[in-house]
């Protein structure tokens, strides 16, 4: 099974489009959790545990673990292995924003893929397809593109013009062209950015999925964002939260303040999917 | 005192622009090496006392570690105390190729200044200059953009013409004009593009530095490299080599290849700028 497989198996029964991003910041985890033994996996276990049956994927962001080093990559795999054994359906994707030349890439793809055994990475465009070619010919895994994303500068280069036409749309044309080969590309468009993302719908048409970070803790707007990115089966986005869900108590009380948020984050986006 | 003029002393003590890259592939090593206990570490040990006054910087690149997970990490970051106990008069460069939205990039500068103790990294420069804050608040420490890169396919994005400028030219602009307020920024252009490299030295004037990768193994023409790119002291470049030194041999005499090579590449680039 490959990983579009796995996340649409994972979409359908948990009726959600909902990426919870795993993102533990030492110094914003609840008191109780700071002292103990592997804090950032052991927070990451509760979230999961507490969200799984209500989520389409989980997102960790590898910046969060290397901030602690060897300690913090090793929680990273012990929080992939944890999933993948007690959770087997449900996708695991790096946020890891890798890229290199061909042969150094092969180095990235080993990390991810065989030691951390994750579904799917998130990429960086800029030094093009050629480059990115040994995370391409993983035909079952995600690779995902980053096309236009969610944060403020974004524009400075992403709404550069080549020849009327902004450098994110050329990312989305390319990858969608010529770095698909293997069906297995997805982009990240920011919800911050709404009409971008029906820009980008329109030009990888119906197939592809986007996922769409900045819901919530960065203000995205929801009702926009899946209009403007649902596909004709109201799928085809992963939207993803992490901050929102993840900090929603610092208390005691985390876990389940985390499953009210997912719950309540998870249904909103279905209601506005049924009225579409 | 800050990267520049570490890199600065490190070039003028040692008469050399060459920076050499730490890369070891585990299944190129030396059989010898390769069934030891922290095989990478070793390696990169005796890489560097073999060389460590015929350089102006090493190189390790992320991703070469990453690829033996937790244990990789761990003789990565042995590698860099290493060099900082045992030659502290010699920069370090993470090349991690790294970039993420602001809050999240903080956790990658924890990892590379504050845990490996490095002097500078390479970044992606997609997500604009304002993501990138996290690191160029970092006044002491090299912030190396990747503008034009080595890789074959290179020009696919970095080539598109935005208003009648090619995309790596506003990278090098907006980096020497408006990313550079701590004047801690560099660029990376590769040696296989020396065209390139003059322009970039034209738009960013005398003063900043230019990492060139590319060199030996990626066929890299160095004469061309050095007239497109020295500024008028005759410095203002780092060349990278990586493969053609760390694999001159391997056999048991690699250490010695190592440093004939290093030598023999210091030398050339010497050699012609003295006749320029």
């Amino acid at each position: 099974m490959n990983f579009a497989e796995k996340l649409d198996g994972a979409i359908e029964r948990n009726n959600s489009l909902l990426c919870v991003g795993l993102d533990p910041d030492l110094g914003k985890l609840p008191e109780h959790i700071k002292n103990i033994v592997n804090p950032l996996f052991e927070f990451n276990k509760a979230i999961i545990d507490a969200t799984v049956d209500l989520v389409c994927a989980y997102k960790p962001n590898s910046a969060f673990y290397e901030a602690s080093g060897v300690e913090g990559i090793l929680q990273l795999k012990m929080t992939c292995d944890y999933l993948r054994k007690n959770h087997p359906t449900i996708p695991l994707i790096l946020d890891a924003k890798r890229g290199d030349i061909g042969n150094t890439n092969q180095g990235y793809a080993d990390f991810v893929f065989d030691y951390l055994g994750a579904d799917a990475i998130t990429l960086q465009p800029y030094m093009g397809g050629e480059a990115l070619e040994p995370f391409l010919t993983y035909k079952d895994k995600g690779i995902i593109v980053l096309c236009r994303t969610s944060n403020l500068g974004a524009g400075e280069l992403q709404d550069l013009e080549v020849s009327g036409k902004k450098l994110y749309k050329i990312v989305a044309e390319n990858v969608s062209k010529n770095w698909n080969k293997n069906s297995n590309c997805m982009l990240v468009v920011g919800a911050t950015y709404p009409s971008e993302i029906a820009e980008v719908r329109q030009i990888i048409g119906q197939y592809m999925t986007i996922l769409v970070p900045g819901i919530g803790a960065q203000g995205g707007e929801l009702e926009a964002t899946l209009r403007a990115g649902l596909n004709l089966e109201k799928t085809g986005l992963m939207i993803s939260a992490s901050r929102s869900i993840i900090y929603a108590s610092n208390g005691k009380d985390f876990v389940s303040a985390a499953r009210t948020e997912t719950q309540k984050l998870r249904d909103e986006i279905n209601i506005i999917r049924e009225v579409m």
